[in-house]
């Protein structure tokens, strides 16, 4: 209970459920002045929207935006901003069937045995329509950055085993996928004709990148950046692993091929020779681009029939009708992306205090 | 900055420097009438002191702790449980030539940048020694989950590149790297005794699992359960990639694959018939075994000279001399394994409000 | 910034200002299986509905309130819980001619310092209608206490000089001052018409009891009941004091009166002979009727001209227009007692954890 | 549980019981490049110390500090500061008798109601000598007041039923008493000498004034500046009501008189031209003195026999030994002034993100 707000001055509190009337977010602690409007919401929104292409869900969700609160004359007032998406297309009969059953690989059973009943009806407050409020919130977070000229880019770094072998930023837009990759693009779409062939699904992985961070954003020794990072995306529905630099890879490396070195450049500033610690040494940033990657798991509802139980003692087989995307992790790309910006924003404001300069420079009359 | 303090009903609240007059914890929101006597505590720092074998630090760190406050007549009286340890062997002449220079690997830069200037004595707050506070706040949510019957147990899963083979937990105590396999703790030695020869350090990994969850713990879906632990084992300082159950491995599976199916055994009890899960689904444990891994870098004070800068601007060659550990895995084993039970207690404690009926159980009158 | 959250289990957000879209209040760590319908948030609001005499607004608000999530078949779910009320009588150009001046007694001038400008439409966030976010909120934390045969009663003690003499609980609901005492209520009648007359307001006393609430709320050192009690009353906007029991006497009493005795009574029942400490020690609940006191400054909003300034450097004379109560009092008393509700359903949730032998009846198997 | 931290970013952690080792607090969150020493936290012990007139208990308590962590070269590093000081002069034969009574008055009852069971030694944690934790706390957040221009000065406004009439402020250290006003101190120490002679105790008012504040400190809508100090003066132990500005007295005003008027003065600045309102608008501050009162009730501990009951079920008569402040109002000042700081320094550490701008003078490159 009561886990469902994040952030420490940067505030998201997540509401809703898939088949219930809406859902929504409350972002406070937004600083006064940023301007913001509805369609900025949306086009992130619209980035995770499903039936974009036939391996997403052919569920239509309009997910239309309002702005309730937080805003007043194009701009943020400091206040907290409300969002809110309306429910339309939930069918709830599609998930008749399952009301009893504890699917493989969701929530069903742990919400029962932690509430004593459930929401049944598409996963409730589990579905991965509950991205959608992270996704709203992450499109302030970036409007943020984005004014402090810092860039938060995600996108699929791998579909299932086909893993990118180039970096085109272009290309991230160009396929469903988000892989700036257009080959592996191809074989990632071959790749899944043959998941959906065998009523069965696929699983990736989202990488991000944060460019031009300044130096200093995360709080020793618990708020480390990368700690609230793992947070984070680890709180995304399937991600099973988080990395951040060169991840795993560390863990088989010698200290003198992962150690990075500092360098004054010609221009006299300070850079870093590699970026094997992606970002962050000590859980703060080092001014060197921050990398991260989400490992997902394949999306749990597959047609195929599974063995399962159910919530009166019976062992069943179970077939999971309606519309499931085969792969999640090109929708899962911009809620990556939101939640990294998310956490970030409000490292940024954390660190306002940092230094007794800083306060004097805001308060001292 | 307030980054210091973790959990939201259990408390942690780490303190101290590596070369100031102590390190300490102060743990808030233990439950009263849990038995805990000092000895309790040592034992676990006991487990993380250098000094054992010739593969950790040769300075010796007595870290002897003492129980200031929250425990009276041999029981935890509710209130803030204060513990401190003094510093008693700390050489800062050691470290005397690093006090302009940016380490490779180390936090040196990212201080200096985040509050105008830093303690350069050892790290000060980014050194390994902070290590023990959170040690000796996990003895304290080791003794609360004892009493609910579970339990937490860390080891080594790999040193470098030598990964364990078989599982015996009786070896886990029987070699210098807490590795339950008795011939890959025969080949990491040899593989350390290669870096030291080369003046350089390994990482590895460090395993945990937790037997005998209770299902529902765990607050989506911010604070889910994988999502704290995510973040409790990220703050530790060379930590880069965290996973859950099969955690990067789920991202090449097919859901088919991954899935885990529940099933009602014979006896009537639900388990699931496989747990690539690890132990947590929705944010939520679901009764099977939790299973973490922490992937650890390898220690970044090396003997081999580096190049780096410091901070006049200046390029330079570095050698650290002082005493540290070609590997720290080890030493980090008893440091997860408390990060994860301070992370259940927290989430055990947080779920007590979970249903009307529980409320009604304590208080209705 | 990120105020907008009170309670630490049991999280009210509270968002909206009186001019946009709407107001509402998500409420996060609702325990699961909690019989919640609309029409039970209604009735809350109802009691604080304006227009219901000719001593409140004329104002019409609907104010109909629509539960968004977090309640499945009628009973919460253990997930958040949003509420929302669409505002549908603004009539935003009443408030036009004040869009630069700063009101005495109002908080333009601070949120234009705060933010760097301001909603000047009806106060924004500032104004009296935030309220029906805590009222809404509290109608869910009352549901949970009268499930623990716990009672929460606020009513008039004064309005302006005319205090209370009798206490007949009949009489709250029959008088729309919700005032206790029949005659007192004619007087306050009286004292009202003649502020009007006036052109000028009167300000009050709101008082509230809570009845039956076990000991044992309240986490010393900082989070005591008392002091979270007061936190939340002081938090309602016109608030300027709060009491605890005899609270302001309590200073000029000698500890001989002011010490109230413990006695066992007949039934071998524990109580306490006076009731001077208002039902809290130590910031803990002893057991008796927990009494509190909001006392409230008068409407700042007058008819008659005022002499102040405006943003522009202008001295003026100000005259507001528009439809205000001449006095908030009555309509104050059902936001005491949200804010009294939530903060003590709040403190029963956080004590869940208070003993250890509590969690073994919760978690262990 | 977990209620002893106190502040957003400033956080205070309380620790130690009157008859334990010691007692101390860590302070996180404290901005880097302070000056601060163990004398200057002395200085503020100094102050509450008992044993400086008849008037105060005559216990030694040493009460010297010694900061663990956080200060390097003479200033904070933005890293905890932990401080300790250790009970020296406990004489715990003296409370051997209290051991099983419910002493009125005091907190006995409800800490074994809460915990099962209680440390009996002086009060443990509810004791008065918690108070050095705050007042420790108290002097580095107002040494960061201090830099901003910003000063907290508190003083008895009333001891028992005898109030200052003038406010000379040079007076404040010169009487026992803390007050303002010498013939005041004089006729208090006549109504103490007879509270004595009755084996009785007195209580009183604390008031503290904060002198150039800047407006815009406090975040509606729950964490508003008036909100926190009310929280904050209401945990100190013997607190039973909270002012701003003229408080209750606004109960009974009319609008007209209550309301400040904003006025520009001749050298273009915006004043109030009164400041009934204490300083804060809305929960934020307004560029006025901030203007607090807390009510403290008498001593519980009165040498006078009493009658109350025993954890055995005994109504018994009570006689209560040891050395016992008649009043506790003068060593209650600081305590006021340094929860009065601790509140207002981070209230300023929280607003510094309050706007778009804010940030990018901090972090934008």
């Amino acid at each position: 209970m009561s886990g469902s707000t994040f952030g420490k001055i940067f505030r998201v509190t997540s509401w809703g459920e898939s088949h219930g009337p809406g859902l929504g977010a409350v972002v406070d602690g937004c600083p006064a002045g940023l301007p913001l409007k509805a369609s900025d919401i949306q086009a992130f929104l619209d980035r995770r929207k499903p039936g974009q292409s036939s391996f997403a869900t052919a569920r239509k969700e309009a997910d239309q935006v309002e702005i309730l609160s937080g805003v007043f004359e194009g701009k943020t007032t400091g206040t907290p901003i409300s969002l809110l998406v309306r429910n339309t297309d939930q069918r709830s009969r599609d998930y008749g069937n399952l009301a009893e059953a504890y699917r493989p690989g969701h929530a069903d059973y742990c919400f029962e045995a932690k509430y004593g009943f459930r929401d049944y009806r598409g996963g409730g407050r589990s579905s991965g329509r509950e991205t959608l409020c992270r996704v709203a919130a992450g499109a302030i977070a970036s409007k943020i950055l984005e004014r402090l000229n810092i860039r938060v880019q995600a996108y699929a770094r791998a579909i299932g085993p086909v893993e990118i072998k180039t970096f085109d930023p272009e290309q991230i837009s160009r396929n469903p996928f988000c892989m700036p990759d257009a080959q592996a693009a191809q074989k990632a779409r071959e790749y899944l004709e043959q998941c959906k062939k065998n009523q069965d699904s696929a699983g990736g992985v989202a990488e991000c990148a944060i460019w031009n961070c300044p130096p200093g954003a995360g709080d020793p020794v618990f708020d480390k950046l990368d700690a609230q990072l793992a947070k984070a995306l680890m709180s995304i529905g399937a991600v099973k692993a988080v990395e951040v630099g060169n991840g795993t890879k560390a863990a088989v490396s010698c200290g003198s091929q992962n150690n990075d070195g500092f360098h004054w450049d010609a221009e006299g500033a300070l850079i870093k020779t590699s970026n094997y610690a992606g970002g962050i040494l000590g859980g703060i940033s080092d001014g060197s681009p921050i990398l991260l990657r989400a490992y997902i798991k394949p999306t749990p509802s597959i047609a195929r029939p599974q063995a399962t139980a159910d919530k009166n003692g019976e062992n069943i087989r179970l077939r999971i009708h309606g519309r499931h995307d085969p792969v999640i992790v090109p929708r899962a790309v911009v809620v990556v992306e939101s939640m990294a910006a998310i956490t970030l924003a409000d490292a940024l404001l954390c660190g306002m205090g940092a230094r007794m300069e800083y306060l004097e420079k805001i308060w001292k009359r």
